[in-house]
């Protein structure tokens, strides 16, 4: 069973963002294009032989408290560990490290790959290199040299440790206190923490959490928030570091990762250390968030992906009806791909799938950039990184649960069963517009934020890159009816902008209450964006001598349909955004 | 918890649809409003006290089969029982038939209160009227008296048996065989069939299958397609009568209700009675089906509408964050319905449940029209409700899949968990775009069928109707504005039609390809037309004394929403469906 195109992958990698400049960097020089093909066999090797047999077993055994302890699927033990030996954990972090100084954009690719294979269990292992990253980065030499060894090696589990009762989305109300000691510079840690994804498990030998907290007299809000390291066990003596697990939250989907609630030093005797300066755990979290956003709208785009996968198979080999003009039923019955509805929900999917990919790795390939580019280009690299975040965690995440729901209707009645993993795709798909930030929250990051920034200075960049994507396929006449299509949705996109912009300084409560509909919007021409380069590139190949015509062919019907189907979906979403009618805003609570 | 308004129901049943009319018909003379807020107050009593407090257990322990035997819930015996005693089940048929000639828009109204309280236990007794009605309207005087007494009561459970593994949307491939007998006029089946709900389960003594076969030597299609009633047991002696339940399908949601996979006569010992005549099966079935497509509308209205009343209380609840205006972090934090983007989520769901239920009541209204209504009259109801019909089937299926998610999202992370009953209700709904015809069925049934009878007859009946409406609200100045934007969408839907249209007789493959978006321009269309009569009366009673302001101000507030963020999408679809690229059409399948 295919659960993604290693085809489009590459096509992705190599034809559309041409990773290979990336080696021309000295960071990146000891890699060639055969490095990265082998990382890639690597991971779908694992992803094939390790993760995928366990995808149903995992959703059907979920994890379980008991006795104090979570236990999750036992063979997750293992591919802890093969993460662990394999180099997967720090592969992108650099020699000195210990990692391989891989491309964000290569590990990114192989994510995708564990995460369409495998969602929860691809969970555990990315969530400890997002902490042993923030360690790494933040972190003191001793910090450094006491935790992060055990992590790489996925001998211990990293984990994130936000969310309180009363602090999901309003992170300044944290709660979570943090007492300094005086014998060794340590912190007592009391309070507790809810939906903290591998927050305590079986299958590592200890949970390491990044956790915010307050130290005792911060200033309120988010700027007294502290980043601090807070293991099960304590290090030096393997003795309980009083973190409890409170509870398991049992969830519609992706089942196989455990989510604890914790409890945190009710017994005074939580140890905790401070990572960097006390009050900027905020700012350290959200450098990692930001990786971790692009990471979602990845992990979304995967599951979709298994899901249109899956889907196709079905409708290649299911027989039901007749073409609409030959319905004699003595006729023999045509497979469903045949019928234009079931193409129209193929093409859906896959114009969704292919689209995100092609950003996400756009996104990931701009990181790397980042990394290693100086001046004026890190810095417009990181602006347009920083604008596209929201759209890339947030398009894939809000999208896939329709391209999963399309897949669910391909099988029709099949689908709704549990003897296709589809409704399992379906469920776990849903997760991603709530965790690492609700879409909503995201809308306003990006109307509220980002798109005011530096005077418009990322939005700038942005049409700059989507206009010279237009310019180079207006010399492909095939292409030339969309680019204009393009242009004018464009233009509508910037007319909504010029009406919104003038209000964000007076009335911040109307100025955003449609960001959410404004970051749809801004998503739609995005993706659109991002098929117009696919199809160039696809245009291009076709007129050479290129063997692949249907993969080619695929990709520029594809781009048809996004824009015939999906991309002018701005225009009622501009029309609503253009309107002065605040709806929201002037609703009253008693009334619904 | 609440799971459905009364008081919104009411407003549909007595102030939006005026139901009372019905009185003055003869065959309803008995009733008065008296006797149907008994009705629906009964109703309320089963939901609530028995129906509710087994939704989450059910879906927990799904049946299972054991010994070829399905086991449900133990609960469901005493409230399929109860719903026999109460009359229920033949609560439309006629004083002669031991009903109680109750109008079917109150009987689909309790029926909404039972969806909304538990929508797998609802199933049980609403198959049974629908199969017992079948035995009703066709079948002879001698299957009546065999069959019907027993269903009435609940002590034997109905079913609808159509789909087989190699037919499913297209019924005309069925391949279950009836072979005449010579001795009493019965017929051996021979066959199987997949996906028959309640199929087999131990809280009734007897399942009736209503069961499509083709007599042996009928002609192919659709045109030799019979109707069957099979027992499970024989009713002459209580003996197994050859149907075997071979499987039972696990599922996404609506777990509490079995869904089995039988096998007919594999020891040539099944014995079915026919009824009616031969080969007019799929036409009687076609005639119960379309009841039970509005149904399917009902049920989907009904799980959106609980997700909504549980997002909406916990929206007026759960604090956090504060206002845009007011960060600072000393002030407590406030109850996440006063965000915008919660209003948003919550106005979305409301727009779409009321909207619904407005249109499905109004569709049971016709429906009782018809039934009592002679003539003209009763032709041109008739010819309206088949219109309607796919749109009140596919809006509500469709949207309460978005309407449950919005409500997930109302929660976040707290949606996801099944410590509320959202992602329930999440996973309920999504079965309905599938079953009784997919959407994509139901799209080329509007499109192909419904708009071209008659030559548009039943079109200009709908579109005299939302006309009657605009000119109604046009006296009420607050309205006028929104007038205008339902005639202008109103002038581009009939663009699209006019354009359509003469393509129907050249190519149907080209002129049904979007069958599946002109079904969804259409419905919105329809929504804003019952939002429109709903905003109509809400301001009428506005002007006068009424003391209920707050809910005629929801309503037109509503209404609002939904002209805004809902009927401006036909934009979007009428741009694709005047466009004349064929992208699904010419799509090939080695492309994928």
């Amino acid at each position: 069973m295919a659960f993604y195109s290693k085809r489009d992958l590459y096509f992705h990698l190599f034809e559309n963002h041409k990773i290979e400049d990336l080696i021309s960097y000295p960071y990146f020089s000891d890699h060639q294009r055969e490095t990265f093909d082998l990382v890639l066999d690597a991971a779908e090797k694992i992803a094939q032989n390790s993760m995928y047999p366990l995808l149903t077993e995992m959703d059907r055994n979920e994890p379980q408290l008991e006795n104090g302890k979570i236990k999750v699927h036992p063979g997750m033990r293992k591919i802890i560990r093969q993460f662990g030996e394999d180099g997967w954990i720090n592969a992108t972090f650099s020699y000195e490290e210990g990692g391989q100084q891989l491309p964000n954009t290569v590990y990114q690719a192989s994510g995708f790959i564990f995460q369409a294979a495998n969602y929860s269990a691809s969970v555990y292992p990315f969530l400890t290199t997002g902490a042993a990253n923030l360690i790494r980065i933040f972190g003191s030499k001793e910090l450094k040299e006491k935790f992060t060894p055990n992590m790489y090696s996925g001998k211990w589990q990293g984990t994130m440790a936000l969310t309180e009762p009363d602090a999901g989305s309003s992170l300044s109300d944290l709660q979570t206190t943090a007492y300094p000691t005086s014998h060794d510079g340590t912190f007592k840690i009391k309070g507790q923490k809810i939906y903290i994804s591998c927050g305590d498990h079986d299958a590592c030998e200890n949970i390491i959490h990044l956790m915010l907290a307050r130290i005792v007299d911060a200033p309120a809000g988010t700027k007294g928030i502290s980043l601090f390291v807070v293991p099960k066990y304590r290090v030096a003596d393997n003795q309980p570091n009083d973190v409890l697990t409170q509870g398991i939250y049992h969830k519609m989907g992706y089942k196989g990762a455990p989510i604890a609630h914790l409890m945190i030093g009710s017994d005074d005797g939580c140890e905790g250390y401070l990572v960097g300066e006390a009050n900027k755990g905020l700012s350290y979290m959200f450098q990692m968030m930001n990786e971790a956003r692009v990471g979602v709208g990845m992990n979304a785009c995967a599951i979709g992906t298994a899901a249109y996968h899956a889907s196709l198979s079905y409708a290649n080999e299911r027989p039901q009806g007749r073409k609409l003009s030959q319905k004699d039923p003595s006729l023999p019955q045509i497979p469903i791909i045949e019928h234009a509805d079931v193409k129209r929900m193929l093409l859906f999917q896959k114009s969704v799938i292919e689209g995100s990919l092609s950003l996400l790795l756009y996104c990931a390939k701009l990181s790397d950039l980042v990394h290693v580019e100086k001046g004026d280009q890190k810095e417009d690299f990181g602006l347009l990184l920083d604008l596209l975040t929201p759209i890339a965690k947030s398009y894939p995440s809000e999208m896939c649960c329709l391209s999963t729901s399309a897949a669910v209707q391909v099988l029709g009645g099949a689908g709704y069963t549990t003897d296709f993993p589809i409704e399992q795709y379906y469920r776990e798909a849903r997760i991603h517009p709530i965790h690492e930030g609700t879409t909503g929250i995201h809308g306003m990051d990006l109307l509220g934020r980002k798109v005011l920034t530096q005077n418009g200075k990322a939005l700038k960049l942005l049409l700059r890159e989507i206009i010279e994507s237009i310019a180079a396929a207006k010399a492909i006449p095939s292409l030339v009816s969309k680019t204009i299509m393009l242009e004018n949705y464009l233009k509508r996109t910037q007319e909504v902008i010029d009406t919104l912009l003038p209000k964000a300084g007076k009335d911040m409560e109307a100025f955003l209450s449609d960001a959410t509909l404004f970051l749809e919007m801004m998503g739609i021409l995005v993706i659109g964006w991002q098929w117009l380069k696919q199809a160039t590139i696809a245009a291009q190949k076709l007129q050479s001598e290129d063997l692949e015509k249907d993969f080619y062919q695929g990709k520029i019907m594809c781009m048809n349909y996004y824009f015939e189907y999906e991309l002018v979906k701005i225009g009622s979403l501009s029309t609503r955004l253009l309107s002065e009618e605040k709806v929201t805003i002037n609703m009253k609570k008693e009334w619904f």
